[in-house]
């Protein structure tokens, strides 16, 4: 199969697992319904994940690029920000179920290293514009993402786990200050 | 039973559950097991908790607490933060074993709110000091805490998952440099 048409069966697979999960609790999912309910056969799961692990783990990759990544130099990062926080607070019901079932660990290896990502950016641009006072070494920069993202990762786990009951502005204006305030 | 010898019996019973960690996987380990290692009759075991998780939150809080709160106040945070470190490393494959079964959040629970409030007490003592340039408001310094405390709560479970493979210097060094950036 061509690439596209694998990516579409993915994102066809995916979509049918987050909807069972809409009712049900994660480990009470089986392959089988999740294939039922997308409308292939149980076999063809196995074509493209090995197991459940690894289809959240593509769905957080897959969609947190599309919303992080995939906007890097041409959105501006507070933009960028926002609109992650708009995908996890549409997603939420996804997460949360993700995050009690023990599944951390899924989220942190794709969510982590794409907010690095994204402040390595933030303090590159902010490095290179004229009205820099002092700068900073990129080994400074590389230690400052990793603790930014650690922390905001943190922030947005919480955030989904209380329903994303306080609002989106306040969360976004908190990450906000405390990238200016680090970079 | 006082409340002296309540304390005594938890410490073994945690004594005994830590030690079978250093050979079975915790979802392994049985409350008949725990009990037997720590000389006990099983029944003994619901006395004090409701189940393992129960333990493990206790065990969790008791220790954090005798290696942070108890030392805010007579020792230098930055001392504070090496003594943390060192419990850690010292702790490592209960630590590791923990996160891996699933079960970070009782880590959280019990790590998050301790750096927190020794964050905050490093931003009260700067800020009342006489060199201080410019006074951050108690709002600021709650937002702050929190912050640092998520980002320094991963950096600590990332470094236990990683064996404490780096060394304890680099990371204190790293969370001082951080801690006084953000303060």
């Amino acid at each position: 199969m061509n690439r596209e048409g694998s990516l579409i069966t993915k994102k066809i697979i995916a979509y049918a697992f987050k909807n069972s999960l809409k009712e049900k609790e994660y480990h009470k999912i089986s392959i089988k319904e999740i294939m039922a309910d997308a409308g292939y056969r149980r076999q063809t799961f196995y074509d493209y994940f090995v197991d459940k692990e690894q289809l959240v783990l593509w769905i957080c990759e897959q969609e947190i690029t599309e919303n992080i990544q995939h906007f890097i130099g041409y959105e501006h990062w507070t933009d960028i920000l926002g609109r992650l926080l708009l995908y996890f607070n549409k997603n939420k019901l996804f997460y949360k179920k993700i995050l009690i079932s023990g599944n951390q660990q899924l989220l942190d290896l794709t969510l982590l290293p794409q907010i690095e990502d994204l402040m390595l950016r933030i303090m590159t641009e902010k490095n290179t514009s004229a009205d820099r006072k002092k700068s900073i070494t990129e080994a400074e920069r590389f230690e400052i993402s990793r603790f930014y993202a650690f922390a905001a990762t943190g922030i947005i786990k919480d955030w989904v786990l209380n329903d994303c009951q306080a609002p989106l502005e306040e969360i976004k204006e908190y990450l906000i200050r405390m990238a200016d305030k680090l970079s």
